[in-house]
């Protein structure tokens, strides 16, 4: 059993009383650091860092060494799976993410494979075994996937969409095939997400980025139908220690209570919904993740901290919330900027845990 | 004083009884239509249709003609103001609109122009004049302009953003400088669109594409601020007729409590947000426009229909509601789809207005 020097992150999530607010970044690991974009240089693309899990490893730790952060998140793609059923990603230079073969038909969702998460996803649970050994106990590990309707629309668009027209007729024309689609990567997840945490991942979040797009209703029947799946399926414990799952929707903050529903621990929140009225709305279900906007780092280091400070009293007095940008902090952030974040939350967090 | 054969349109603006439901689509003039394509083809770029009279006239009228809408909108763009301060728009094919030059610092602002509407934007003016001749009567011609937020960031990003790190620094770290370009924008605004509503407009509509990328606080202080303003400056009544208001921000579902206490007639809606839920939070004070997602066009008829019956019962009984999609109509879009929404719309909605 795991001695955490450092499990601040993992309280925060199960509502448990800590000391100070814990704070990690989306995309900490990446291009808004020299040292990163070192690294890319020498290596090569994207997924040539991703499958090799020494290089993921010295990626994940890198923004570690700079700033006092208090999880680590793998790196790695939150496509890996769709990849591994043999669709073909690769990344076009301010493009994002392309399939080379996408999801059209019935025949297409039939013959899709269900990958074996220790046999062709094998480097990434290698990188979260090098990783936890790299990490030694300081902070948690955060393991990670795309929830499957998020996964669905690049198998299907073949890439980013603005309309995501291709995915949308298919949920109108023909629903069992989306639905076997999405079933499909549902038990893809779970079995991913549950070798990622035997593998050694200490917390796992789903990031549902395109949930969004939909309706109410259909946010219920595409996305969140299968994010609950899976947080049904997930290991929650291992060897003895709670493994506390996070479900984060861009733009999904009209249907927090759904998503709290769910059972799962928290919910990530963009910076689109006022923190206290995000907490007035779940309650004490869940903790919440967030949600300061990513482009608060463009600012001066007094702007900054007054920023975090406006989130910290919006949330307010007690445990339950793990401090977080809204989204991933972005290549043109400079380095210094994320450490005056950082810092602020710790700094200014502490008044607001006496209590606790 | 003009007296419309159709003025259901205005009528469930002001909540006022209706027979049945009436109906338009956002980009309801547009690239769907092979007749705007061919004219197009004819004509040239986008900007070369709306800024001659007779053909922006031409391009409105062509889906009146196929359809049985409530209402015209002149055909024209978000950008017209921007253009006429100097700013140089022009499209280029698949990215969208462009300024050849953009708003960097105080002196850009200061030396910003406020058009005058009947000089700069004559084309515009003479557009409405000849549409309201050419319609006669039939339907109302609605008019509208995008938002001070929504200009702001095409003029101080150049163009489409996807993370708006531009004009959010400015935010950040100039605040002054931005609200001296809103209040500018806005002034514009009143002027732009009382010149509209003189030339012959009889509602007009505000599009506030991008506030939904700002947080509460931030979309308060620099998109709703300013729109407010406008709805307060705006002829609200010409030649003895109501010109009702519509503000529309995209993604803007949790705000609606808001939008609504500016006084404006209606909020426009996406499809993220459930329409019975809107109508409660907002009660009597406000119409409803919207809310079905663009993307149930590419359904089968009965899935449309379908589609159309759910959001008439989720608004209810009763008057105030404008049928809409959430956003523009895609070019992808078959015509008889489009035929197939509006004739469901006036066929199904007449069970809810029986007590109008």
């Amino acid at each position: 059993m795991s001695v955490l020097k450092n499990d601040s992150y993992i309280r925060a999530l199960l509502r448990q009383p800590v000391e100070r607010t814990p704070v990690w970044m989306m995309r900490q690991a990446g291009r808004y650091l020299p040292e990163y974009r070192a690294l890319r240089e020498k290596a090569g693309d994207f997924m040539a860092v991703c499958t090799n899990p020494e290089l993921a490893c010295e990626v994940t730790m890198q923004p570690l060494r700079r700033f006092d952060l208090d999880a680590a998140i793998l790196f790695s793609d939150i496509l890996t799976i769709p990849d591994a059923m043999g669709l073909g990603l690769h990344f076009e230079t301010g493009e994002g993410p392309r399939f080379e073969r996408t999801i059209q038909s019935v025949a297409d969702v039939v013959n899709l494979p269900i990958p074996d998460p220790e046999q062709e996803l094998r480097y990434v649970m290698d990188a979260v075994r090098t990783i936890r050994r790299e990490l030694n106990g300081d902070v948690p590990l955060i393991g990670f996937s795309g929830s499957p309707w998020t996964l669905a629309t690049y198998m299907i668009e073949g890439g980013s969409s603005k309309t995501f027209s291709k995915i949308k007729k298919m949920a109108f024309c023909e629903p069992e095939v989306l639905h076997m689609l999405l079933d499909k990567l549902a038990d893809s997840v779970i079995l991913y997400l549950n070798a990622q945490i035997a593998a050694g991942a200490q917390a796992v979040q789903i990031f549902d980025t395109w949930g969004g797009i939909l309706t109410p209703r259909d946010y219920k029947e595409y996305s969140l139908y299968y994010m609950d799946k899976i947080v049904k399926g997930l290991t929650r414990e291992y060897e003895g220690n709670p493994v506390p799952v996070t479900l984060f929707t861009k733009n999904g903050g009209m249907w927090i209570e759904d998503i709290a529903a769910t059972g799962c621990d928290a919910i990530g929140i963009d910076w689109t919904i006022d923190m206290g009225n995000a907490r007035k709305r779940v309650g004490d279900k869940v903790a919440l993740q967030g949600n300061m906007d990513p482009a608060v780092l463009h600012a001066d280091p007094d702007r900054i901290r007054q920023e975090v400070q406006i989130i910290l009293d919006s949330y307010g007095q007690g445990p339950g919330h793990v401090f977080n940008l809204g989204h991933g902090i972005t290549p043109d952030v400079a380095p210094e900027n994320a450490g005056v974040f950082i810092d602020a939350v710790h700094e200014l967090s502490m008044a607001y845990h006496l209590f606790d």
